[in-house]
């Protein structure tokens, strides 16, 4: 049961924003978080008109009482110019899905989307370092997680993507990032792949099939899926099948609300989210 | 006992401006008042910088989500500009205390601080129309409850303030206003007044007396005091021993809650409160 916030005038505030609003399930989550914690602070949902935005944003920044911003549709890849730095991953993909306020009064964003995918996986016992990565989708979703993978440490990520050169886009820009990790485009899995993400919306329609031609999978094999619901998607289904470990669009959730709350209690620079060192 | 509000995307905001901010008591009082009416609505603080206002102002109002809005010090002058129209009693005194989004995404602003006392003494029974104010402090109570004294119907309104230029001031504006009420500037209390109420800050330390020459009073005499702390103030007191009856600080903070509330829901045109009819 989700439990009811005390607002009063010295009640810090954390908000949303997004065009529609009512849809949004962070100020229930994140407004009981707070309250676990001991901390007096709420989030609160702010419809943003998509027209308004740019004029918007920088007085909701001036505010003295908010100490940070979630970002959801349609506004990830603008609110990035309203930071006053970025995080790499943010950097990388030009898109923000979280503010916080510095001590100073200047703003940090960065891009959770990823995070919260690793840190999912991370409860759950798996391990991601050195893995050789088949990621179906090269959209928000997909960049956002490449990003978050390769900083995690995997060996190579093959991305496929229906439209090839969004593929081709992704492994450019994520090859410049990071050097150390191979990206390749990719039609299908190939021989050897140890891990397996669908970050495309191949999955969110009840009678949707797997994101690609995914065969028989190594039990070994950890399988990852962005899709939330219908749960199990039939991705979940085939790597339980397999005997193989997952993280499903739930856990990647969880994931990122606890790498959420870290970056704004000001956490994250030593923890998993990438750290806020690019200026933008 | 508070009781806590469950925020979620769809809920309502309300929010009270101020600079500072945290010491307002709005959010629990309101956030409260919502839920036992079953209005998904919470009222949050925004602490807006005073050197930001006129910028930060047009953006909150532009939020789709917003529906109302507090003011506080020092703003309630500011504010009235920011409105699309506003009542009777705002236009007079050229300040508002409260905002409200129209359905055409107008807003319709207000001033309820004189309301208050207004309907603290209507919940008490007192009547006011007819009544020989003696008034002490001209200053942004003084004004807002001298207009809505006016607007219930008294006779008369005798205006004491060690400021006499503004106590004339208030006296030529007024007059102006309401041009069936007889107002003057005094040193004290008239013969045949049957009403005296303090707007003036005299009372707030625990030292004070009363705020005037105030001798022994007629027991039809009704007694008026914004001072909320410490209670009783002197002058509630006298009203006690002189067998009066009064109306406090907190009555009128009581009757100004509910003054907004029906202001809020839409209601204050067919209620005590002004009816929001002058353009602005």
């Amino acid at each position: 049961m989700m439990g009811g916030a005390t607002i009063t005038g010295a009640t810090r505030l954390y908000a949303i924003v997004g065009d529609p609003i009512a849809q949004v399930r962070s100020p229930e989550v994140f407004t009981q978080r707070f309250a676990e914690q001991g901390v007096d602070a709420v989030m609160i949902p702010l419809h943003v008109p998509a027209d308004r935005f740019d004029a918007i944003v920088p007085a909701l920044l001036a505010l003295g009482n908010l100490d940070g911003v979630l970002v959801t549709v349609p506004f990830k890849a603008r609110m990035a110019a309203h930071a006053t730095r970025v995080g790499v991953t943010a950097a990388t993909i030009d898109a923000v899905n979280a503010l916080r306020r510095e001590a100073d009064g200047s703003w940090t964003g960065d891009m959770f989307d990823g995070v919260g995918f690793v840190r999912g996986a991370g409860r759950k016992g798996e391990r991601i370092a050195g893995r050789r990565v088949t990621l179906f989708g090269a959209g928000g979703a997909g960049s956002a997680i490449g990003c978050a993978l390769a900083q995690a440490g995997v060996a190579s990520i093959d991305i496929v993507d229906t439209d090839a050169r969004r593929a081709a886009r992704l492994v450019e820009t994520l090859t410049r990032a990071f050097p150390r990790c191979a990206f390749i485009t990719a039609r299908g899995v190939r021989d050897g792949n140890d891990m397996i993400v669908n970050a495309s919306p191949v999955g969110m329609r009840p009678d949707d099939g797997l994101p690609g031609a995914i065969g028989r999978l190594d039990p070994s094999t950890l399988v990852g899926d962005v899709v939330i619901t219908p749960a199990p998607t039939a991705l979940i289904r085939h790597a339980t099948q397999c005997g193989c470990a997952w993280v499903d669009g739930r856990d990647m959730h969880g994931g990122q609300v606890d790498a959420l709350l870290a970056f704004f209690a000001g956490a994250a620079r030593a923890g998993n989210a990438s750290a806020p060192d690019a200026a933008h």
